[in-house]
This record gives C-alpha cells, structure tokens and sequence, in this order.
C-alpha cells in the first residue's frame, strides 16, 4: 500500500490552519490593526510545509503530533515572518505573495514591518508556553536551537549573503551554503523542533538532522527550478524574479537538467538517513519526493 | 550615608558593555556585514537602563548580578533592536540615534532591517542559553514574559498606538496605555526577569513588577519633557521631534509643569513598592530618582 500523500497534507494543513487560527490574536482585539497584519499573511494560502515537517518528526520517533502542534504554528509564523520582512521595499520589493498582494502592499510599509515583528516574538512565546509538550530542559533546547537556525547563523544570515551575492558570480560551495543557511536551516530545525520535543534519542534525531539537511537543500533547487519553469497562477506570483534580480541560483550556475538531477539526489538522500524508523517515517518519505515534485 | 548611583551606574555599564561585546558574533566573523551592524547599534553610547534594571532587581531579592548578566545582555539587544526598526525610513525616519548616524544610514536600511531582525532573534538565544541562572521552569517562564512585554500586547502594540496616533488628539487614558505599552512593559519586565531568574518569592516578584510599571512611566514622561526642554548635545539628537511629527505626548496634553509633577508622583510611587527590601532596593530607589532628574 502506497502511503496518500495527497491527504496526508491536505488534513495536516487543515489541522495546522486551525490551530493557527485559534493562537493567533483575534482580528478585534486591540491594537487590532496589527492583528489583522499578522492574519492576513499567515492565514493566506500555503503549503504549511514546516510545520508539516515538525508533526511528522514527532511521528517519526513514537510521539504526538497534538503535543508539538503549537511549536507548529511557531515555526510556520517565523517563515511568514520572513517572508513579510521580505517582501519589503528595501529588500526584495515584491507586490504579491501566493497570489495575494503583499502584506505592505495592504498595510503599509510601517505596518508590515511592525507585524514581521511582531510574529517572530509571537513565535517564541508559542514554543515557550508549549511546555506540556515536553520537559523543560527539552523545550528550551528546542528554543535555543529554532533561535540559532533563524538568525545569522541560519536564515537572516543566509538572506544578507543572498543580498549581497545579487550581480555576482558565485561558485558551488557558496550557494549551497547560502542556500543551506536561508532555506535549510528553518526547515531542518522544524524537524529537529518535532523530534526533540516528542522525545526522540539523540541518534534519532541526528538522523532526523541529516534528513532535513539534504531534503531542504532539495526544497530549494526545486525553487530555483520552479523560478523558471513554474505556472504563475500555481505559484502566486510572477516567474523569473531571480533572473531579473540577478541572483544567483542553481539553475544559473548548472542549468536546468543537473539542477534536476542534484535536486533529486539530495532528496535520495534525505530518504536514505530514514532506514531505521521503518512505516513510521514514510510521511517524510513522501515529502522528500513531494519536494521536488510539486509545481508550486 | 547616600548612595553612589553615578559610580553605581558606570560600573554597571562597563560590565554590561564589555559582556555584549564578548557575547556580540564577532565584526569578522561570516556573514560580516550583518554582525559589524549588529555590533554598530549594541555598543553605540547608552544608557544601559533596561539591562541596569535586570541585575539591580537579582540582587533586590537576594540573587547575584553575574548570572543573570546575559539575560540583562538580552534585554539590551531587545531594546536596539526596536531602535534600529524605529528609526527606519518607513517609521520615524531619523538619521541620528545617540548622537551617531543611525544604523540604516551607515548600513542601508535592507541590513538595517535584518540586523534588527537578529537581534531580537539572538536575545531569545542568550535567555534561552542562561540556563544556569535558574531551574529551566523559571527560564521558561522569563522567555514567555519577554515575548508577551516585546510583542502585540507590549513594545510593538505600542509602537503601532504611537504611529496611528500621530496627529489625532488622544486623551490621558490612551496615552497612558500607550507609554506602559511602549515603554513601561520592556522596562518592567527587564525588572522582573532579574527577579525571577534570582529566585525571587512571587510577592517580591509583585512588588518589583509595580515598581517597574509607575518607572516605566515616570521614564516616559520624563522623555516626553526632555524632546521639549532636552539639551541636543546630551540627547544626541534633535530636541523637538515629537513636536514635529505632531506625537501624542504628555507635554502637549498636560504642559510641562503638570507633566513633571506626574513624573516625580510616578518615581514616588515606584519607590513606595520597594518598602519591603530595605537596603538592599537602594540601586532601585536611586535609579527612580534619576529616571525623571537625568538631563539625556
């Protein structure tokens, strides 16, 4: 029997949209302007795939996803996080975001900034106040390691290297590190989050590690893949903006075919670090090969 | 005999300073750029009052100043971090912040923005890895009253009170909500982490908060005057800003002299909640005293 991956997404995304619902501050409540900022950007369509990542994880080692879920949410609110800080004038100066205008296209610029803000301390808050989940010493832990993976050891690290390489050549080496710091850090510690939390051995979740190192570096070829090959209406916002910005991706640097094949390998190899979960990983089985499938 | 405060407080922001700068990613360390800016804003000239608060409250309630001294360091990075985002061309716009170019100015507001971004990221990293100051349940708990004084329902509320009171006439009550908000809940919980952290008794915990709420206040008002009366050369910036962008203040509300009178009943009050301390609340007492007397 084939695992459904297909369904498994779908209700995992329905779970995780509820629940982010239910966490966030409700729409009325005052200042509610900024409430609504945040609501808008992350209740608006997505693939909800880090926090997808985090309730499999716990799956993976024998636990609940219930247990992790708000830890969840915090890591889907860091990714929006970003990507309203991103989409701003001073950085990539984007007007749409999975088909929907920007945030500080609704807002205002002040706003958007104000409510990126705001979600990356409402984050830490969730994984603070997540401590049913697990013992304190592993909820911490948890805190340091999402901490690490978001600043400039990891994402907002990987985002100033990606700034500053626009215009330039860059070899191997540099985008994969760059890539691994801006996209694979958030998604690995999203899988860390779920496995440590659920309370997964130390081998356990260093292959759990390895699995989101190569499975995220395969998340983002696809990306650079889906610049220049995706549907707009799939993806929600125009293709080829890394080409007009001249940044540098795999699909500049290998082409479209070696792209492609890297891509697969790494998700090859994601799957390989599962050997020893046995049925219970075949969810982030499924996701290894979604990643480099999906079309949006 | 009277206490030293001006020898207290240099003291206090010698060690807080040299503790930043060892605790700060290094200006060379990759991705650079970001950490020079970082490290730009953090050890600027200031007056270190937030992380002053936070080893004063650990020795108020018996604990020691050293290891709560990275939290402290947190609460301070947390604070610039709001600066360097309030000073960005889509807020206040200033170009100067304790008499240096601010940060977007020297460094663009694209690095600005995540420079801000990592620092607030980076201070949930420094509680979270000042777990020796204290069982792991009261670093939990410090992380939760952090974000909830740093996000929506604290700081960042008030940022956005502020801006959308800007020209709109505002009476006390709002006012007041918005200066606690702003202001008074990153001050009053720099106050409690030191206590909690230190092992304080809940009612020490109470007493402290209150203190921390009628200074938080006290500190506005008095800045409030100080954009009016302020000597430029002190402030490190130009007096009448405020004015200028028509903010509510409790200048324009109430006058100067009624607004001093409030600062000083505020001080009082504040002073009032430490009775239970004697002299071991001496820093706290002098510091609400030179909270509305300080020229800068």
């Amino acid at each position: 029997m084939t695992f459904d991956l297909s369904n498994y997404l779908t209700e995992r995304r329905r779970l995780i949209e509820a629940e982010l619902d239910r966490l966030l501050p409700a729409a009325d409540e005052p200042p509610d302007t900024i409430h609504k900022s945040m609501r808008y950007s992350v209740l608006a369509p997505g693939k909800r795939l880090r926090p997808t990542l985090t309730l499999a994880a716990a799956e993976t080692v024998g636990g609940s996803a219930e247990t992790v879920l708000p830890t969840a949410c915090a890591l889907e609110c860091i990714h929006v996080f970003s990507l309203i800080h991103d989409d701003l004038p001073c950085m990539d100066d984007d007007d749409y975001r999975r088909g929907l205008l920007t945030n500080h296209k609704v807002y205002g610029e002040a706003m958007a900034l104000l409510a990126g803000d705001a979600l990356m301390v409402f984050a830490f808050e969730l994984i603070a106040s997540n401590a049913a989940a697990a013992p304190p010493d592993r909820v911490l832990e948890t805190i340091r390691l999402v901490a690490r993976a978001t600043g400039t050891c990891g994402m907002v690290g990987g985002q100033v290297v990606d700034m500053l390489s626009e215009g330039l050549e860059i070899d191997a080496e540099t985008l994969r590190t760059m890539h691994s710091h801006k996209t694979g850090a958030l998604l690995t510690v999203s899988i860390l989050a779920g496995a440590l939390l659920a309370g997964g051995a130390p081998e356990q979740c260093d292959a759990l590690r390895s699995y989101g190192e190569h499975v995220g570096l395969a998340f983002q070829i696809a990306d650079d893949i889906l610049d220049v090959t995706g549907d707009e209406e799939l993806i929600g916002k125009p293709v080829g903006s890394d080409v007009k910005q001249d940044k540098a991706t795999y699909v500049k640097l290998f082409g479209l075919a070696e792209s492609h094949a890297r891509a697969q390998e790494e998700a090859a190899r994601g799957i390989a670090c599962l050997d020893g979960f046995g049925a219970r990983a075949d969810a982030l089985r499924a996701i290894a090969r979604y990643v480099v499938e999906r079309r949006a």
